[in-house]
């Protein structure tokens, strides 16, 4: 790496990309707790006896397919996060990183769609989408990040 | 985004806030394998055969808890560390980043302990707490990063 | 802290660090799903109805272990991820620095190959150097961010 260029507009991109999908993320966890309360039904039973309902564990599958789909977020936003800060801060350029920020958003929006409609076809071209721009803008970081060794 | 000023106290507030909760998460990783061995209870067939206990899956209540404690850590601690490294980067006020900071930490707090002493009104309050916290670190941060444009 | 001194050289090993295994824990991720395409078992009724096979919740065995060994990734990453940013941040030396990445990176490795082929005593010892890095870097950081306070 031979200096650290940091552009305002990537960082701006990059920054209202990532605030925007991990709040995304963030609802699907209030999701999860409002399910369990809208059908009575609590992974503890402290829960239970406290909101008046069944203790249920595990969660039934409408609730359980909140919580997965927010972990699938988390597992591809963390990636994302860790190669986008390298880009930036490595002077990537900022139409390649919109490109990747773009493509990453649509990806997992779809994901999230499809997961929580299931439709599974949708949800696979949503997760490639986004497994797509997370391996392009790593590889892409890491290059950037070793041009000074080359 | 116009510049960016990155506060040095600020960054010292955020980044001490994060490290502490981010250690506090991996202890409950701690706890839970500190559990297993406890109570000679063990996920997985290898474990059982080697350490001699029972093979359980899926792991008992006390196990879990600590799991599902750590996952929902985990849940918060990174959309709060995305929102905050832009709000710093893009020179949000020190003040109200030390507000953000501080609710976050009290409510995550409040969340792990009441978690696990199973006392539900105090775990949704700590919830709620640490959730809104991201919400308003999240929402500074985007409309620092959109100042600029507008 | 008194200011920031982010050394180019430390930013490579930790950003190439980083990237690496977030793209190994992103592998995990493929690997589960693989592996329920490849037993024809698959968690969601929609998915089976799809591409004709069972449905079967939870995963089998061999699923849900790739899915641990990916979750036990993103808990370690997580804190190790924040520790580092600020470790850099703040100025830390790049010899203490490339020991802390290293140590995690051989943590980690070993830690994933291990869960995989069932070597519990590899697993621990694993987890256990990605642990230590874990901590080392997070007191290392936080010492140096509170520097300009003592």
């Amino acid at each position: 790496m031979q200096a650290m260029h940091i552009s305002p507009i990537l960082t701006e991109i990059f920054g209202l990309t990532m605030i925007a999908l991990a709040l995304k993320a963030l609802l699907l966890g209030t999701c999860t707790a409002a399910t369990r309360g809208r059908l009575k039904s609590f992974l503890h039973a402290e829960d239970a006896a406290w909101l008046g309902g069944a203790h249920v564990n595990p969660d039934p599958e409408a609730v359980a397919r909140f919580g997965r789909a927010h972990r699938n977020d988390l597992e591809n936003l963390l990636p994302f996060f860790i190669a986008g800060v390298f880009y930036v801060i490595a002077g990537g350029p900022v139409w390649a990183g919109a490109i990747y920020c773009g493509a990453f958003a649509i990806g997992r929006v779809l994901h999230t769609f499809a997961y929580l409609h299931a439709r599974p076809a949708l949800r696979r071209n949503g997760y490639t989408i986004g497994f797509l721009a997370i391996v392009a803008i790593s590889l892409h970081a890491a290059w950037l990040l070793t041009r000074s060794l080359s």
